[in-house]
């Protein structure tokens, strides 16, 4: 079942705020990374390289959890778990670019590796809580 | 098996950096949010409410993730994973104001609900990633 990202809080993926993505290892146990963060109104969208850790984790086991927090108040947060729908090499590319422009302002994503795949991951919210901003909240 | 915090990562824990840490929800997916951090020289620590969901996760599910990235530069940062070995109310009070000092600047945690109990986490880190901080690098 999926959940909306609160309109109230979609701004946090217009500004460069890292989201932190936690995938599951194959014993079951969570990994967290930040991660450059996106969103088209349905689907949270990640990007990464085939053969990486959170790659393989996301192929073998779609559940993760993310957060963001705002840049301006760390106590505004959004934190959702849901699960991987699709994960697709197609406009991969230009959307890492996408994202370089946004958190880096640079046209094109200045730290490829020769010879990577990169690859979109969407992410269907299922539970969305969203909090903030009084400091200390829900520590 | 344990694996040390590396000594060039250690002050993040020196400034007020938050952690995102994921713990696991009891169907197995992985939950993460905004936490407060503490190291004490082996021991990665955190503090929350008996009866929050994390706390009822950690209790039941050992296993957790975190990252903190490094408020002066996002692209150097410190994922570790590893186990909560110990939950404890013993000091967990004091524990939550020496947080709100690094993290507020105040002497006494502003937040407090009548009534919760505290508890101090301690984590065992097994699996320590530290890198930075190249602007982009493992997106």
């Amino acid at each position: 079942m999926a959940e909306n990202i609160p309109e109230g809080y979609r701004d946090l993926f217009a500004v460069p705020a890292l989201g932190h993505l936690a995938t599951l290892m194959p014993d079951g146990s969570p990994q967290v990374t930040p991660v450059w963060v996106d969103f088209d109104g349905t689907f949270i969208l990640v990007n990464s390289a085939k053969g990486r850790q959170k790659d393989r984790n996301m192929r073998a086991r779609p559940q993760v959890g993310i957060d963001i927090t705002d840049p301006a108040n760390p106590y505004r947060y959004l934190a959702a778990r849901g699960r991987v729908t699709e994960i697709t090499e197609d406009g991969a590319d230009a959307h890492i670019d996408k994202l370089a422009k946004k958190y880096l302002g640079v046209d094109k994503y200045p730290s490829r590796v020769p010879g990577e795949v990169r690859c979109m991951y969407k992410i269907l919210p299922e539970h969305v809580h969203a909090q903030g901003g009084n400091a200390g909240e829900g520590s």
